[in-house]
């Protein structure tokens, strides 16, 4: 399992975040834009979550729900270019309307089956930036990228699969 | 005529624009949301603006042409949220695709009849936002402001005109 690197630098409205998985791009994107996958993996692995819309192209919105069965938490906002290795989109938490970041996430295909995502996520004020990281963003942000470490090798076909 | 204040400091990803008009604030709104009246306004004066879409909604999308009769340059973006004085919304230029920017709009109400606008865009990176202001944004931000100080004036009820 690799390392996650979050850099919040002082002063700056932005959060920078990588990480790498043993796993082939193509599979990587699936999870990332198969709203059936996406549910498996991201954010804390205490919360389950609902995907209300999940319309995955260049101006599609999407609207999901984390919820421990007592409390809820809404977030929504719209894609907004998609590529063979990145996607641009907008999030903004319904508990604190108002306030959205606008995120990328580019996919460098590694080699040798390895993945390394890069996400970039600009806020509309340093504040807004600070107000995120100091929410937990670290510990959700690590919680879904291991269920993604766990996730990503069942998608693999297994060998000899259709003999 | 208000003069306009555009700010874009050194090493930030990010572009502050402020501009008084001598207009209430319904005023400005409705220049601001009205596809018909936006037409109006917005942008360089040499060019038409063509609106292909114009969803002024949560998660709806826009997309406009600005033409000078022989080239085209086109924009699209989601609107992210509207409330009674402010709306955020994406915004990407076609000739640059994948360079998106998040604009937020406040409207603040003077008195008097006055109202400020106040933009913040901030950008995926620090050189697209330098890209974008080299491209010659204040010109066009200039022209827009002084053709909606011009547009204004006739949106008003004239008194006594339903008498």
């Amino acid at each position: 399992m690799s390392a996650t690197k979050i850099t919040a630098p002082e002063g700056q409205p932005f959060v920078d975040i990588e990480r790498e998985f043993d796993a082939p791009r193509e599979l990587v994107l699936r999870a990332y834009r198969e709203p059936e996958l996406i549910k498996q993996w991201l954010g804390p692995r205490q919360y389950e979550m609902r995907i209300d819309r999940w319309d995955a192209r260049d101006g599609g919105e999407y609207r999901y729900v984390h919820t421990d069965g007592t409390n809820e938490y809404a977030f929504h906002g719209v894609f907004h270019s998609f590529d063979m290795d990145s996607m641009v989109q907008t999030f903004e938490f319904e508990g604190a309307p108002g306030h959205v970041s606008l995120d990328t996430q580019v996919l460098e295909d590694l080699g040798n089956g390895r993945t390394r995502v890069k996400g970039h996520s600009v806020f509309m004020s340093v504040a807004d930036r600070d107000a995120m990281v100091e929410a937990g963003m670290k510990v959700g942000v690590e919680d879904g990228f291991n269920r993604l470490d766990e996730l990503l090798p069942t998608l693999r076909t297994p060998v000899g699969a259709a003999s």
